[in-house]
């Protein structure tokens, strides 16, 4: 197991710059969740909804903020204990997990081909002619990426996913239903952008299908040909978003949701899950539905639409309360 | 072609273990459903709603249940038709189609990997270090296997699956928007599950995302970190589940469903197609629509819903009236 | 970069059939759309919505159509500008940046596979047993092709997709819950076809799952077993093909759209966006919606669903007034 730590409460306490009640000598195995610990594990309470699993929890000790009661538990204090939990977790990945550096010998690396520094590309990854590739990016086993893709320093991409294949772009000519147009742009990806499994994303007809400094895409996402996504910005699994869309920065699109072609999403803007954008939205708003409206806007019809059948009763019985009424006037 | 039998009606009649009417001498080439079935063939029927097909098909021969009207056709009586056909592509796939076991010399097999016997693992496949495998599980080209990821005996992987990537979560740490939240935690297969092709199952940040015994997933399903699924659950296409919900046991999800996080499906519940689920649903419920609720109630709204232009037509005509009979009143 | 061209402009004109409007020598380095087009560049003008760029434009030149306004820029005048501009797209593809036909020396081939003339096979590909592949077909890195699938001439296959991974299908079997139907069928893929990235195409149980000629399918489509689809459709991104339904000729299934299993949809016909065909829909219909209906019914039925909570205000107003009149009556 990756969560193995064997280290004193006073060694986790200097590494998370917390403060230890109870006995600092205490040797902590493990961490993990606060439901599912084990004796000798530590756990953390980052929200007072499930302060009561700190009486229940089987974890020894407990990290929590400095003004939860620590029901005479051992504890480490900190000012939020989900960054401290954050920081122990990174301390175990950086010393026992994370893949060392280099070139798996069954990864094919096309011609002309730019590696940085410090580099991890796993096995049976394709890189075609031409592509970028910045320092201390991680590309896990079996991904595809074509021609001339750019990819930034401090990526992470895992497995299967594909970048740069051809955007879907056909035309009518002479007899031919579809005609191929050649898509003859690129992809480029910036810093510090982590792409899930099996993710897609188009190459550019002309230009650049852009992924923005920062953004995190979760698995199964469909980004077409053109896209532009800002810096920041999160895009929750099996999202599919058409050709020449942009979104600006730290916009967040949950799950399943779809984006119509050629529109704007503003700076900051949230769109949840399951729904679709058809025209431009602006920035700072949290729309829903289909046509995405503000959130508020579509919950409130959302309930009416549940009231549909008293909706419906009711009318059949004012219909007939009239009737009663023009029959008594005549 | 796989599906050639060249057996004697007889002999077909003894894998079945059913009962020939007809020349048990008469030689059948292959078998096929009942619509695209040509001479020489055998199908079956298996629900009374198609037996005029039982006058038109090309077929030679048909396995029939014990009360069907065999039209003067030559059949094969049995108890249950379907799972006679099945019983047929079985003896067929083991004879002529199963893989042979072994590890195909392009696989890349990390390094403390417990392999069961009798296992297929094909051309391309990926195992990252410390997996382990059971007995006779067959993974299928291009599928990724991510570290410390446990899979069971009897397992069926298809093409470009993959188990154990990291789960989607980040968290803001002083001026760093989005910073990842190392995933340490690992993915359990249980027996006898099968996962369908660019299918991903991502790993729990701490602890387990678990797919209990017999469950079998679709293509394109995302399966977040920390979900717990359990036994002989069924997963169509395209399903997304967010992270840390469980799924009970013999749960069925329809195809292009969505499922919050952190929520529970009871037992034997079904989730119709492309529905959403946003809380907790109990044990032996049918639900449907985003919000899920009961599917008769889903029906009801959605036929109102569809009556929406005859409501407000309605509703004017009423308001009209009123109007009048107010005039009339003073 | 591959867009870069180095032609003059009376070179340009002979190779789309057009005619120079300034100076012939001009020298065009490179092609771009109208808003992303630099100094050098040649751009085209196919939509007179967009005639106010044909000012702003950083493009050396322009293709445009006999009637257009040049705005005193130099010009190429051809019949249809989109259509020029796709000749160059494929002038350059064609003398840049076609991978040359190959086979990958990573790609796993199996047993009896017939290949075409011209073909290529990126890394990593791996073709099972008895696959057939036609001449001048394109298949890209990490591509699964399953035993016995048939692919015709001219087709490409981009990275990550998995064609014949075996149908969705199980049945109960005394005690067992979910038994496999062995998958003995195949798919055919017919010339012309161009299939996505990590698209999944499942095998037949028996017989085929069928892609017509001239099909173009985008990227992580599921379609299931036993799925005919004919010649010319386009598939958008993301859409679910449930198992055994037929599609026509031409039709156009938008993005994330789910069909039920065993329904036909007809020649020509166009479902929406997100919509869910859960029935046969006819040929030459625009249809929307969940359950899919002909898209004007739906947009009026979405239109008044927005009007809900003032529906449900007036409805209540009427029960007072109605209320009021009552109590006048008596």
């Amino acid at each position: 197991m990756s969560n193995i730590l064997n280290m004193t409460l006073a060694q986790i306490a200097r590494l998370i710059d917390g403060k230890v009640e109870g006995d600092p000598g205490m040797v902590i195995s493990g961490i993990s969740g606060i439901k599912e610990a084990k004796k000798g594990d530590i756990t953390f309470l980052a929200n007072a909804r499930y302060c009561s699993l700190l009486k229940t929890t089987k974890a020894s000790a407990i990290i929590i903020d400095k003004k939860a009661d620590k029901n005479g538990r051992p504890v480490i204090r900190t000012d939020n204990p989900y960054i401290g939990f954050v920081k122990i977790m990174e301390y175990l990945q950086i010393n026992k997990e994370m893949p060392l550096p280099g070139i798996h010998k069954t990864a094919v690396i096309g011609k002309n081909t730019k590696l940085g520094k410090n580099i991890t590309i796993e096995a049976h990854v394709v890189l075609g002619n031409d592509v970028q590739i910045g320092d201390n990016t991680l590309i896990h086993a079996n991904v595809s990426v074509r021609e001339r893709v750019i990819i930034g320093s401090n990526v992470i991409i895992h497995n299967g996913a594909v970048i740069g294949s051809d955007g879907f772009g056909f035309t009518p000519i002479k007899g031919v239903f579809h005609k191929k147009v050649p898509q003859l742009g690129t992809v480029v990806v910036e810093d510090d952008v982590e792409i899930g499994a099996n993710v897609t994303i188009d190459r550019a007809t002309t230009g650049r299908t852009r992924i923005g400094k920062g953004t995190k895409i979760d698995n199964l996402v469909q980004i077409a040909h053109n896209v532009e996504i800002g810096e920041h910005c999160v895009i929750v699994a099996q999202v599919g978003i058409s050709g020449s869309t942009t979104l600006g920065n730290k916009v967040t699109i949950a799950g399943q949701v779809g984006l119509a072609g050629h529109i704007k999403i503003g700076d900051n803007t949230i769109i949840t899950a399951k729904s679709a954008a058809t025209k431009d939205i602006g920035p700072n708003m949290c729309v829903s539905g289909y046509p995405a409206i503000p959130l508020k806007e579509e919950q409130k019809i959302k309930a009416y639409r549940h009231r549909l059948p008293e909706m419906h009763k009711t009318i059949q019985e004012l219909s007939r309360k009239i009737r009663a009424l023009e029959k008594k006037l005549g």
